[in-house]
């Protein structure tokens, strides 16, 4: 791979993509997740719905060289955890944020495909009355779920009582199915919406 | 600078203070306003009463190795330009973002400071009634404002047919000075509060 600096934003968004290196598709199209939700993010920014950013990986550089007349490169660094979710914005005055996840099992979602520090990080956001939630992609299944936070964070902070995953029955029954489309490629805000009714009429 | 991986917090918050080499102290105790401020997120944090990250900065990476029982090492990658300001969280429902900044000037803030995607970012931002400034620090008076990204944007915009910075004075009159503290270092969430309520009555 030989990407030269300067470039455009798709080879930023390309290293962004670089350290998850998932061999698993999104759709036929042979797409990814992240991919897919980028370019619905860019849709609603474009159609002006809403303003929702990956955040970028965070990397700990070690050692940088500045050679005369061309970009500073970077010639040591490594990834690092990040402290939080990876979409985080704005819509409609609400503050969003979200991770997503895929797996290929059909009958359950696997729950140590969240972090220690995403759980915290949502406690903390729902703390400030954030709208948060997963985006959950069943590849095989070729299902997309949004999944209030509230519903993850018990299902994590019960794992040692209990399941290791949430089973699709309960993901069905709890959170809200999205159906794929052009554009954007997944609506997520449709979700939302609900969310934040339901939200609404809890409080 | 040799600081090895995997490691903490503290050292991935090197990494991201990095791609800026600035000799600008940040009050007489030699620290940097970007610290100042994550301090004060590290703050607000810790006493629920706000999420604010900075943004990890964004690289695009051109080449990694995966050493035997090591961690995966970025061998090339460059420094990218955000699509975005640095920092956004929710505080009370609110959607926060802004951008930090700092001159040694002592009557203006030059607008070379801010770049078209972040004005426009704010502009996307404030469409969707998210809560947008600028924390402005003036180094050699050890001053710092708060200002309204509508304020901000304004100047900018009119960078052509006007000035090239925003005079002191329009600051003091248009801002919100904020008095540093212990902790937290800037209490930026105070100017946040009077920014609210300006929104709210200006709606």
């Amino acid at each position: 791979m030989t990407i030269h600096y300067p470039n455009g934003t798709r080879s930023s968004y390309c290293a962004q993509n670089l350290p998850k290196i998932q061999a698993n598709t999104f759709s036929n199209r042979g797409m990814r997740l992240e991919e897919a939700l980028n370019e619905s993010n860019q849709y609603y920014l474009t159609h002006q719905l809403a303003v929702v950013h990956k955040k970028p990986t965070p990397i700990q550089i070690v050692h940088v060289e500045y050679p005369k007349r061309s970009a500073a490169k970077i010639k040591e660094a490594y990834f690092t955890q990040a402290s939080t979710t990876d979409y985080n914005g704005v819509y409609q005055g609400y503050y969003l944020d979200f991770e997503a996840k895929e797996t290929k099992n059909k009958t359950s979602f696997p729950l140590k495909n969240f972090h220690e520090h995403q759980i915290r990080h949502f406690e903390n956001c729902l703390a400030q009355s954030g709208i948060c939630f997963a985006i959950l992609w069943f590849a095989t299944l070729q299902r997309c779920f949004l999944l209030d936070a509230h519903d993850l964070i018990m299902a994590w902070r019960n794992q040692a009582a209990g399941r290791k995953s949430i089973p699709l029955k309960t993901i069905e029954k709890n959170g809200i199915e999205l159906t794929l489309g052009i554009a954007p490629r997944i609506p997520y805000l449709a979700g939302v919406d609900k969310l934040i009714r339901k939200e609404t009429h809890d409080g």
